[in-house]
C-alpha cells in the first residue's frame, strides 16, 4: 500500500486534483463566510468548525513571516439556491465543489446539505505541520457527490442505554464520515427508554431506571443535533416482536407463549415466555395508533417511521390456544396469515397518520403486500441466517418489485473479529477489508430503475456488548470503511492504499475528541488518549453539560 | 444461571460463608486500621480505598437512625508477620481471612500482600443500597488463597504506545482482579519507547516520537504503582527477533535478510528486510550486556527479565551469505545451532548480572538448554500455530523437565470474537466462556513436582489494534474471566452463574473509573460512561496530572 498524505480526505471524493504546493493559514486572520445569512445550518456549522480548524491544546504558529501569496486568507461558501433548509431529504442534491487558488477558497453547493459536505471535506484538507503551522494544498479542485443517497448507521439504545452526550459524539462522527441517516433502534425486549407523553408508563416500567431514559427534550436535542449536521433521524419502534419491555407496562398486550398446555413458558431457542404482541387484541391497534401519532409528531420532519416487524416467532403465536381459536374463527391458516393481519393494520395506521414506513425484510419475506413507498431494509444473508438467501438476491427482488431497499446484512459491525495482519510491510486489518470490499451491486439482477431504488446501506451496531464505555471506539473507524463504500466511486477499491488514508482519518477523529480505535500499528500524535494534549473529554467536543 | 448478589466478590474466594443479614456503614464514623504502622504498602492502600469505599458523586446516607448493633464500626487489618515488605515474590503467602461479626471486622493475613488481597475482597463486600446506604453482610467468614501463584497480564507498549495514566488505571484494575504480575512487553519491531540512560539513541531513534516514550522516572512510577498494589513488573526486552526499532539506532546490529543475492529484501510471510539481530557481530553481546545491566538496575526488585527469544525467522539468517560463512567456520549446521549460540550467550549474560530469565517457549522448542530457574512461557497451540502441539503438551513437558512454566496460549485476549447469545433468559457471552472453561491441568501428564512448577497463567493483549482509546474497555472485564480461572478453586466452573457475578464486578470496576465493557444486556447505575455521575475521568481514579 501507498502511505497517505496527512490531509487525505475520507471518504474519497469523486474527483480531486491537488498540487503539491502548500498554502498556510493564519489562525488570527482567516475568514470563512457564506452567501447565505441567518441560516442556522450554516451559522452553527461555522461555529462548530472553529475548534476543528484550530484544535484546542495545539498552539498554531502564525505564517506572518511568509510571502502573502502563500497564505489562505478566506473561503466563501456559495449556496446556489440561496435558501436555508430545515431537514435533509433522501433525494436532496448532496454534491459540492471546492476550489482553492492561491489565497482564496470557494465551496460551492446547490443547497446547505451539499455545503456541509463541502465544509467537512475542506476541514479535512487542513493539516498541521511538524512546526505547528496550519496548511493545505493549493491549488485544489474537488467535485464530489455521493454514490448512494442513503448512508446510515443504526444504534441500539435498548440492550444498553447510550447517554445523550455519547449519541451526540456519535452524530458528530457520522458527519465527519458523511453518513446522513441515524437509524435509532430505540426500544427492544430489554428496555424502553423512550419517554412517551401519551403513555408515560412505557418508560416508567420499561426503562432500566429513571436515569436510563430519553425525555421529550432529549429526543428533540438529538433530532436537532443531527439535522444541523445534515443527518436524518429515523426512529424504529419495533413490533410485533421485540416488545418484552413494552409488556412491562402493558402486560395484556403480549402473547402468552405456551409449552404444551402451560402458558408463559419459554422454550429456549424457539421463543421466550412473553415477547410478542397479541394481534388478536383490538386494544393493541388503538395503542399503536396513539403511539405512532406521538412518534410522528415527535420526529416531525422525518417522513419515515421504521416499524421493525422482524423476528416474529410463529411457534409462540401458534402455541397459544386463544390465538389458534382466533385463526380458526377468521379463516386464517397459519402464522403468516396472522402476521399479514397485524402488519397490514399497522402499515395502514402509519399511512393514515401521514408517515411512510420502513421495515426489516421479514414482513416482506412473509409475503405481506407493502404500501408503495415502503423502504425494505435487508439484513438477512446466508452467513447470518443459514436457511436464507444471499443478500444480493433480496436486494434484486425488493427493488425489482418497486420498493426502495437499504442493505445492512454485510455491515453488522457488532460482529467483531480479530483483524489479523498478513504482510510484513504493514499490519493489514482484514476485518476492515471485509466491509470495504462489499459491492452493493454484486450479483444484482434488477434493471436500471431497480438499481436506483437500491438507495444505500447501513452499518449496524447491535448493543448486546456495547454501551458508553466502548460504542465510539468499537464503531469508529470501522464504520468509516462502510462510509467510503457508500459515498465513493466504485473504482475506489484498493484497501491497501485505503488503510493508510483511514489511519490518517482515524487520527483526525481523535483530534476531534472521538476515541476512534487504531487500525494499523503506529501512532497519531501527542493528542492520543491518556496524553496531556488529548482532545477526548475536551469540553468543546464532549457535549457534557 | 443464578443472578448474583450485589456484593459478590470476584474472583470467587475459596471459602465464603455469609449470612443474609446486613450491617450498615456510616461514612463519617468508620475506621479501618492495621496493626502494622509506617508501612507504605498498607498506609497508601488505606488512602486508596477511601474513594472506593465511599464513591465520589454518590451521597451516602448515614445509618444513624439504626440500632447500633447493625452498624459496622471498624475493621482491623492484622498482619501476623508484623513486617512491611517492598516487593512481592512468586512464592509469597498470598492468603487472607476475613471475618465480620456484628460491629467489627477483621482481615488477617501472614503478610502485607495477603492483607492487600483481603482489603480488596472486603471492598467488594460493600455495596450501596437503593436508598444510598453503604452495607455488607454480617456475619461473614472468608478463608481465601490463590490456586496459582503467578497471575499475569501482558501489555504491549510497542505496537501502540500506552500513556502512563492508562497503564496506571490498568494496574489498578489488575489489583481489583487479584492479578499479580504485569508483564511489560515494552519494545518490539514497531517502536522502542523505553528511554535507556546507557543508550539514549534507542528511544531517540526507535520511539514513535519524543512524546511516545517512558522516561526513567515514568518507569519507576509504574514499578512503584504496581508494587504498592502487590504486583510485580516483569520487563520484556525481546531479542534476537522483534528488534526492527532497535535497528533504527543500531543498524549495524541487524541481519540483512536476502532475497536470492539481493540484501535487505523482505519476503512477505517469510521474513522482513531487517528485523533480527546479527548473532555473528560480537558488539551485539557487549550492547546486550550493558542494556540488560541497566534493565536489571532499573527493575531492581524484580528477579526476572523476560528475554523474549520468540519468532526468530531462520530463513532470514540463512539467506545471508556472511552468516552462512560464520556457520561454516564455526561448525554450525543450521539456524538452530545459531540460535543456541546466541541465546546461550544472552542467558549467560543475564545470569552473570544477577538476573533470572523468563523466555517464550520458542528457544526451548529449539532444544536450547536453559539455566535452572528459567521460566518458560507457553504461547503456542494448534489453534494459533497449526504445526504445533496443544498447549497441554508443552506445559507437561516443560514442567517435567524441571522448568517453571506459565500458560498464555488460550488467553490471547487480543483475538476478539463476537460472543453470541444462545439462551432466551439471558445473553450468554460465549467469548467469556471460552477462557472461563480453561483448566490449566487439562491433559497434564507431569507428576506432583511438575504440577507445582506450573506456576500460573497470563492474559495477553497484543497491541496491533489497541491503544489508549480502547485498551481498558477491550481488556476488562474479559481478563477478569482469566483472573477467576487463575485464582479460584477448580470447582468454580459454572459460567452461567459466573456471568452474573462478573456483571456485578464489571459495574464495580465502572464505579472505580474503569471503562469496563458490558458482557450482558442490562445496565449498571447512574454512573455509566456519559452519565453525570460517571466516575470515568474522576480525578481520583484517572491518574491524570
Amino acid at each position: 500500500g501507498k502511505p497517505s498524505a496527512p490531509n487525505a480526505p475520507w471518504p474519497q471524493p469523486q474527483m480531486l486534483n491537488a498540487s503539491s504546493d502548500y498554502v498556510y493559514i493564519d489562525p488570527n486572520f482567516f475568514i470563512i463566510y457564506s452567501n447565505l445569512k441567518n441560516c442556522d445550518i450554516i451559522d452553527q456549522a461555522l461555529e462548530r468548525y472553529k475548534p476543528i480548524f484550530f484544535p484546542p491544546k495545539i498552539s498554531l504558529q502564525s505564517p506572518s513571516s511568509f510571502d502573502d501569496s502563500r497564505v489562505l486568507i478566506s473561503v466563501l461558501i456559495h449556496i446556489r439556491s440561496r435558501t436555508c433548509a430545515v431537514y435533509p431529504e433522501l433525494r436532496d442534491d448532496q454534491s459540492y465543489n471546492i476550489t482553492i487558488e492561491d489565497s482564496y477558497g470557494k465551496i460551492i453547493a446547490e443547497n446547505v446539505w451539499g455545503a456541509l459536505n463541502g465544509l467537512e471535506t475542506f476541514s479535512q484538507l487542513l493539516f498541521i505541520t511538524k512546526d505547528n503551522y496550519l496548511a493545505t494544498n493549493a491549488s485544489i479542485s474537488i467535485h464530489d457527490w455521493p454514490r448512494f443517497p442513503y448512508r446510515g448507521v443504526l444504534l441500539d439504545t435498548a440492550r444498553h442505554f447510550l447517554p445523550v452526550p455519547i449519541l451526540k459524539q456519535h452524530l458528530d462522527t457520522m458527519a465527519y464520515n458523511k453518513f446522513n441517516v441515524f437509524h435509532w433502534h430505540i426500544t427492544d425486549d430489554q428496555s424502553w427508554p423512550f419517554v412517551s407523553k401519551t403513555f408515560p408508563q412505557l418508560s416508567a416500567k420499561g426503562a432500566y431506571s429513571p436515569d436510563h431514559v430519553y425525555t421529550p427534550a432529549d429526543v428533540q436535542d438529538i433530532i436537532t443535533h443531527a439535522r444541523l449536521r445534515g443527518i436524518r433521524t429515523i426512529p424504529e419502534f419495533d413490533t410485533p416482536g421485540h416488545v418484552a419491555a413494552l409488556g412491562r407496562a402493558f402486560p395484556e398486550f403480549l402473547t402468552d407463549c405456551y409449552n404444551g398446555t402451560v402458558p408463559r413458558q419459554a422454550i429456549y431457542g424457539v421463543h421466550a415466555a412473553r415477547e410478542i404482541l397479541d394481534p388478536t387484541n383490538p386494544e393493541v391497534y388503538e395503542f399503536m395508533k396513539a403511539l405512532l401519532q406521538e412518534v410522528k409528531y415527535t420526529f416531525k420532519y422525518e417522513p419515515y417511521i421504521h416499524l421493525g416487524m422482524d423476528e416474529v416467532y410463529p411457534a409462540c403465536w401458534l402455541s397459544n390456544p386463544y390465538i389458534r381459536k382466533f385463526l380458526e374463527e377468521n379463516n386464517m391458516f397459519n402464522s403468516t396469515d396472522l402476521m399479514t393481519y397485524y402488519s397490514s393494520k399497522i402499515l395502514e395506521i402509519n399511512r393514515s397518520i401521514g408517515a411512510k414506513s420502513m421495515v426489516w425484510q421479514d414482513v416482506w419475506d412473509d409475503g405481506v403486500k407493502l404500501p408503495p413507498g415502503t423502504v425494505i431494509e435487508i439484513w438477512k444473508d446466508t452467513t447470518l441466517v443459514p436457511e436464507s438467501q444471499p443478500w444480493s438476491y433480496y436486494l434484486s427482488k425488493a427493488t425489482s418489485e418497486g420498493y426502495d431497499a437499504v442493505l445492512a446484512s454485510p455491515f453488522y459491525l457488532n460482529m467483531i473479529e480479530y483483524g489479523k495482519y498478513n504482510t510484513n510491510d504493514s499490519v493489514m486489518n482484514l476485518e476492515f477489508f471485509k466491509w470495504y470490499n462489499i459491492d452493493l451491486f454484486a450479483n444484482f439482477t434488477g434493471d436500471q430503475a431497480a438499481r436506483e431504488r437500491l438507495v444505500g446501506g447501513e452499518a449496524a451496531l447491535w448493543a448486546e456488548f456495547v454501551d458508553g464505555t466502548n460504542t465510539l471506539s468499537r464503531l469508529w473507524p470501522r464504520a468509516s470503511a462502510v462510509a467510503e463504500r457508500l459515498w465513493s466511486s466504485i473504482d475506489v477499491t484498493n484497501p491497501e492504499d485505503a488503510q493508510f488514508r483511514l489511519d490518517v482519518h482515524r487520527c483526525r477523529m481523535l483530534r476531534r475528541g472521538i476515541p476512534a480505535a487504531p487500525i494499523l500499528n503506529g501512532y497519531c500524535g501527542a493528542y492520543e488518549v491518556g496524553m496531556k494534549q488529548s482532545m477526548v473529554n475536551e469540553p468543546v467536543f464532549s457535549h457534557l453539560t
